[in-house]
């Protein structure tokens, strides 16, 4: 059956009460229950909540086969608690048919993979599957597909019941004995730890994690002890020198740098950029670049920026410290210098949960107040789709994060990315595999030129007015082919490996199991 | 059928479902099952929230006969909101059959006894019930029970599905047109509004009220936008001017600061009077006199209060300016002193929500954490179980507030009341109405002397040490007799005109219409 971006769902998936992807913005202003979770009272005076070893957690937490767990990723690439759970889980005791639903998953928890190899990790829910997770998925040696959503879509699955999550483990760079845990205040700080908030609040049981315990109240903090059942000390939570990746650092490559300044100048010739303008950049090397550029156009229009959103760099912070920026609001922290700023500056500087980011089916999520998002793609297609979860031999190895609802709340989502890379086209006919629907996306930077989706003869005026060249993206595409080649089409199997829904919950694409090279 | 604490619940309360009172701590360990709301889906980006009048915003959010709606009482007796928007319901849309759950109603609602009097307010679930309202709801004129509910046990009701609210008018100092809310940032400010994040969490619908509008994002802030529908502005939500009300000066009777330094002393006496001790006092004149002589004795033992919590008067936020406390805990402001300090000192003064303050349903709130809540009473008995919600003519005229909460949860519960008050005694042999009971209480403080539960021998040990005199709570009783003379006994209609709930949502008590007096 075919869904609103013209991708065919398989009967078998849909046959799970899942249904196809109808379009943006068809649940708004419709209603839907949310389902809270069974909380284990807590009326009696108690001391405190520490217990002495994560196996202990487990047990009073009520661990059994069959159930979800769930994990932060505030500590990207130096997070040491996720495996840390799975281990003890299934070493320490025995648990079978784990079912994994964390914000996302690279390679820092590779060590997972081999439990889904073994077929005692059968589930995984996630936005990022990079890493050797992302290859054994690919391999179909899960047992059921893995689901992909993004930051948005998330919450909105836990707070209507879809996810149900049985132990939330949830690393906290301070914590006190009661539970009140937080990004910062430790010897190991990720910064925010917005990715956390669902879990705490829906979580039938919450397991803090932390290397830090410090007094009660441990207040300001992110997660409230009423939400916590207990809280485990360990040697170490996580590494936050791994936190900034090489997608997290700002580019010197003069053709990202390129791409960048052009981002901003399409910016300034939009009519959304005034005083008080709202923006968010992803965390790839020109769309970080982007900060830079922006500034000297905002000081000669003497304007500031009213809120910046999402993932949070130095630059934004710098930025914000020059008296740029009003307001950040941070998801998640890039880089240390972003985890010293937010801890510094909690007035300006302010964590928000994924559900207040980007949530389609609350009350208003903050990216519906965006007027730009800078995003960037592994490949984007002739309609606009951008794919970035799968490369282009079909393999998992990418996160929507925020993209599609950043894409879809915004209004002026630019994606910037090379015409190439390697031998590969990044622009092209169809993707591999839509995780944005093209029609959330406005415009295309790449570095052999600009396009503008032609739904919005708007912005197309505003270039044409500000002198700014842009074709059409089939030229874009035929330039790519004309200088790498059309690429053969994959061949896969039949075995669906990886859902990806839509952040409404809808499916909005399957991933299948790519055939074995026969060499 | 009697309950734990000895009085006998009609069987018609018991037909509704409910159970009585068991004894404390009864549900601990045990797992509920919360209820979410019903949440309209706002996926679609839109500019703002704002609606033109009250009258709009009850029409968007679906208001219609036989609902629920609620209010915070942060405003205390300067709140505008609850008035307004009840009036807008009936006069402007004429919407009956109404129930009203508040965090507390008083004078301020004096205009909302009307309603119940024409039997549009058909039901009231609140803390407080002082003023008008009260005495209509003794006249019998409501033509269902009122529910009394601690402010603990306000949040487990609505958390557990108990109370249903359609709608939450929330009175906010500040808010943007996106509905982050604040009881600070505006030309009326409350200070915490702590009292109104259940509401806004768990209601279906929420309406922000606000007469200060600034810009996106009100950031920090205690209500989320993501849980807010629509947000109304007008010309005065408050005036801060009436909420410091006579109950919540510092009194300078010499009576009541004799009483005072006693308390003082007895806490001082006690094992947990260490550095980091937590300590609470309620709003009565005594109570709040304790704050001045605590001081002394922790300059004396040089240490510091780790966290105060509750309501909070500008006398505690002095003794934190002097350095004598290190976390204020704060879930509403008696005076403007407080309101400012709250507002100058996000990172030692922190509001908290009734949920983390007191819900026993929760994975833990902070009266678990209490050592010392000194609390006032109307009326206590020779069992110590307290009233402090029907005067002794049996009129309601008072406030559970957090008083059972704190009483259950901390280490050490001092009372400190006058022997009498006028010509009635206040220590009993049988209170009018029990809204604590006597297992929760531990010291009983008077002007004539102190007694001891006997359920403490530990503290009657640290007195005796102390060398503070004490005697039983019965030759205290005595003694008030003996000067006042023992009151003959109310006389009471069968009308069950109150329900009193304990924390747990179990029936602690009821009140009955009370016989009209024949001359």
């Amino acid at each position: 059956m075919k869904n609103a971006v013209g991708r065919d769902i398989p009967e078998q998936v849909l046959k799970e009460g899942r249904r196809i992807y109808e379009g943006k913005y068809t649940h708004d202003g419709t209603y839907v229950q949310r389902l809270a979770p069974r909380t284990r009272i807590c009326e009696k005076p108690r001391a405190s909540k520490l217990v002495a070893s994560l196996k202990e957690a487990c047990l009073r937490c009520g661990a059994r086969d069959g159930m979800t767990i769930s994990f932060h990723s505030d500590f990207r690439n130096g997070d040491y608690v996720a495996n840390l759970a799975v281990r003890t889980l299934v070493e320490e005791l025995g648990i079978k048919d784990i079912t994994i639903a964390a914000t996302s998953l690279g390679s820092a928890q590779d060590a997972i993979a081999d439990y889904i190899e073994q077929g005692i990790v059968t589930g995984v829910q996630t936005s990022g599957v990079r890493g050797r997770i992302g290859e054994v998925i690919s391999e179909g040696k899960l047992k059921t597909p893995a689901i992909i959503r993004s930051h948005g879509g998330r919450p909105r699955a836990i707070s209507a019941g879809e996810v149900h999550i049985d132990i939330a483990f949830l690393a906290a760079s301070s914590s006190d004995d009661y539970g009140n845990a937080s990004g910062i205040g430790g010897k190991n700080n990720c910064g925010s730890i917005g990715f956390a908030v669902p879990d705490a609040r829906y979580a039938d049981h919450v397991v803090i994690v932390t290397d830090t315990l410090v007094e009660f109240p441990n207040m300001p903090s992110t997660i409230s002890s009423i939400d916590v059942d207990c809280v485990v000390v360990v040697d170490e939570v996580g590494n936050p020198a791994k936190i900034a990746t090489a997608e997290a650092r700002m580019t010197e490559n003069p053709r990202e740098l390129m791409m960048a300044e052009r981002v901003a100048d399409i910016i300034a010739a939009t009519p959304y950029f005034k005083d008080g303008f709202s923006f968010q950049t992803g965390v790839g090397g020109p769309s970080l670049a982007v900060n830079r550029f922006l500034e000297a156009h905002m000081r000669r229009e003497n304007i500031q920026m009213g809120f910046a959103l999402g993932g949070i760099s130095s630059a934004m912070c710098q930025l914000q410290d020059k008296g740029l920026v009003r307001k950040i609001l941070d998801t998640q922290d890039f880089d240390k210098g972003a985890i010293a700023h937010l801890a510094a500056h909690p007035d300006v500087h302010i964590e928000i949960s994924t559900d207040e980011y980007a949530n389609p089916s609350n009350k208003g999520a903050y990216v519906n107040k965006l007027d730009y998002v800078v995003l960037s793609a592994l490949e984007i297609d002739i309609d606009f789709n951008v794919n970035v979860i799968t490369g282009s031999d079909g393999v998992l190895r990418g996160a929507p994060g925020g993209h599609p609802d950043t894409a879809a709340g915004s209004k002026c989502c630019i994606i910037v990315t090379p015409l190439m890379r390697g031998r590969m086209a990044t622009v092209c006919e169809k993707v591999v595999t839509v995780t944005t629907p093209g029609d959330c996306v406005d415009v295309l930077v790449t570095d052999y030129g600009v396009a503008v989706n032609p739904l919005r003869p708007d912005i197309i005026e505003c270039l044409d007015t500000a002198g700014i060249p842009h074709v059409s993206i089939e030229v874009l595409k035929e330039k790519a082919y004309s200088m790498v080649g059309r690429p053969d089409a994959l061949e896969w199997e039949d075995q669906v490996i990886a859902i990806v829904e839509a952040r409404d919950g809808s499916v909005l694409d399957v991933v299948k199991k790519i055939k074995p090279v026969r060499l």
